[in-house]
């Protein structure tokens, strides 16, 4: 507890206001960019007919923005709901969080990699890429799970219930991308198709938890 | 209710605060994006006339500046007069908040797209991409209040007069833009007036909501 | 007072919570993008001589990103400091803000025009530029004062001594890049020179006030 | 303590909320901003060994984003660490803080030189330029530490012996740099040497302080 040594708080008090801002201005920005990636077409002709079709033709750069998009939101709603939980903040849970939002801001990297290639022949590789990053990710929360979720640093007040169901659930990531990352190079559909569900399964829990 | 089950709240305290921060990210973040677009000119001849004349040739350039900023500024202003009346917070909303948030951050993409391609034959595919996401938007909006406007949500010390107008005016929103949307190839110049109709009505009625 | 109407508020609550959070995000955002216009050098020759040459010779990048720092610097303790003393937010506040936030973003462009163009004949134009774009930020700042200046928003607490040393000084700022702007075709370093000078006021009068 | 002479606070309540959520802003950004310089690759044949190469051989770039990344972070724990102590703002800590925070956002810029000159004749000079940056962030965070550690500035309930132990590791940081600065024309290994042990010791003491 060094972080809170110097001084005595009122028990009742919340310690993670200004970790949760600086986390969401970085899961806003890391959201934000992603747009720069979306480019006004400058077909050769300049016709409704032509733009529209050089607008069609960027449909990737677009599945990938919404991906991106909904991935790294998601992970947002994930660490609300963690934050909602926890009091207290020392320096370990500071770095979990920080090795967390590092790999935040490189979601939308395998997931261009991915538009771009999955039609290609480095389609395993590209799929290995993308199961490889979301299989650190997955640590990465768990990591942040046993920092946060520690009696001196959890609020009182929270259910056990339902911090045992975010443990079994978070506890499921790591071996489940890994069987993804080693799909990838025999399949990089099923390996995509995992990581797919996995999103899912992550929306859909969000609010179980 | 699954978001404040794990632990009780005293029914006074407004939720929505990280909420309101993230977003609040996503919008300034979107409106300073916007200034990446203006670049200082480098005209052939080095001289006052010649910068003077460059730099008032990029005038569509700040246009689709001034015009994109005032957008999502008044998309930012609705959000704020609404959540000042959300106390709480579940996993519809977040996701509704996300989803809004998402388009938000796309708004300077049609509005490039209108500014370099008005004058061109291009222009009915331009203004019907710019009424298209606009029309998006307006439903992202009114999805939003259907997920804020319930009861178990709203501050019980929110007028009912206030939220009925607040209704009203979102539910005019899809039609009239799918109005600019279907104008768009017959006549831009109506559909983009439409468009700017409908932004001052936004403007004028962020206050009266 | 339409913002408030809806509900009521306990009378010493200050409202400007989110609007001040989404100024700094604005204010924050734009000063970390000028660091995107640093680029590391690529000398033709790799040797320690001449990339030390090469960084040294962008130094007008350096002033440039220095100074647009320190502006918006300047601007936003000033923010801070006028906001300190407002209780109330309404449209007319939200409007003078955003208009003044537009501005802001806009900084490091004329910015970028004085450091590449001071040296050329293209200087008038590039100084008259500058001290324009500051013409319409000390407009901006005078229009947000008048707005937040009402007895019907400030802080009962506030000194009107203080108050009173605000709209003086503000008073002062729109006639004096007015002289700038008339000044540059003549003088630029006459017109250089007087925003500069207010520079210097801003920064010191940003404590008095 | 003319910020906030223009009004009675009470006694208890911290005002550094505004400008911590600014500092906030600045430094999520330039740690956000840092992934634009990750690309997807484009090699010359289209086949998942190529692809895989390809991505391999970015290596540089991948440890210059981590690198900076975790310098960031370490930057913003201080100065998270740093604030919980304060409770008072004014003109000289705002402008102490905004020097820091202009150079946090220049941390990218020397890291990508390191990246990119180590294994070539330009070493030297790339090292000197790092460890020089880091001479000028040691310096601030030291005038940082005089203008937040005040008697009038602090919070009363702040440890007399954790603010000493501040100040000694504050002390040591600019002849340090300033050693490693000196030694990177003779050795550019032993200059990146001393910069690394720094940042152990700093995160390392994160904690301790």
């Amino acid at each position: 507890m060094w972080f809170t040594s110097g001084m005595e708080k009122p028990s009742g008090e919340k310690e993670t206001g200004r970790l949760e801002a600086f986390s969401d201005g970085v899961f806003a920005i890391a959201m934000t960019l992603l747009v720069l990636e979306l480019k006004v077409p400058h077909p050769a002709t300049v016709s409704s007919r032509a733009f529209s079709a050089a607008l069609a033709a960027q449909w990737p750069s677009y599945v990938s923005f919404i991906t991106s998009f909904f991935t790294v939101l998601v992970m947002w709603v994930h660490h609300h709901v963690i934050f909602r939980l926890v009091k207290r903040v020392d320096a370990r849970l500071l770095f979990a969080n920080g090795f967390l939002l590092m790999l935040v801001t490189v979601v939308p990297f395998p997931t261009a990699a991915i538009a771009e290639y999955l039609k290609t022949p480095a389609a395993p590789a590209a799929c290995a890429f993308y199961a490889g990053v979301f299989f650190a990710i997955a640590i990465a929360f768990y990591l942040l799970l046993l920092a946060a979720f520690r009696d001196s640093m959890l609020d009182p007040r929270a259910s056990h219930a339902r911090i045992a169901r975010f443990r079994r659930n978070y506890r499921l990531g790591p071996p489940l991308y890994l069987a993804a990352l080693i799909a990838a190079p025999f399949s990089p559909l099923l390996s995509l198709g995992i990581c797919t569900a996995l999103w899912i399964f992550w929306a859909a829990t969000a609010g179980e938890c």
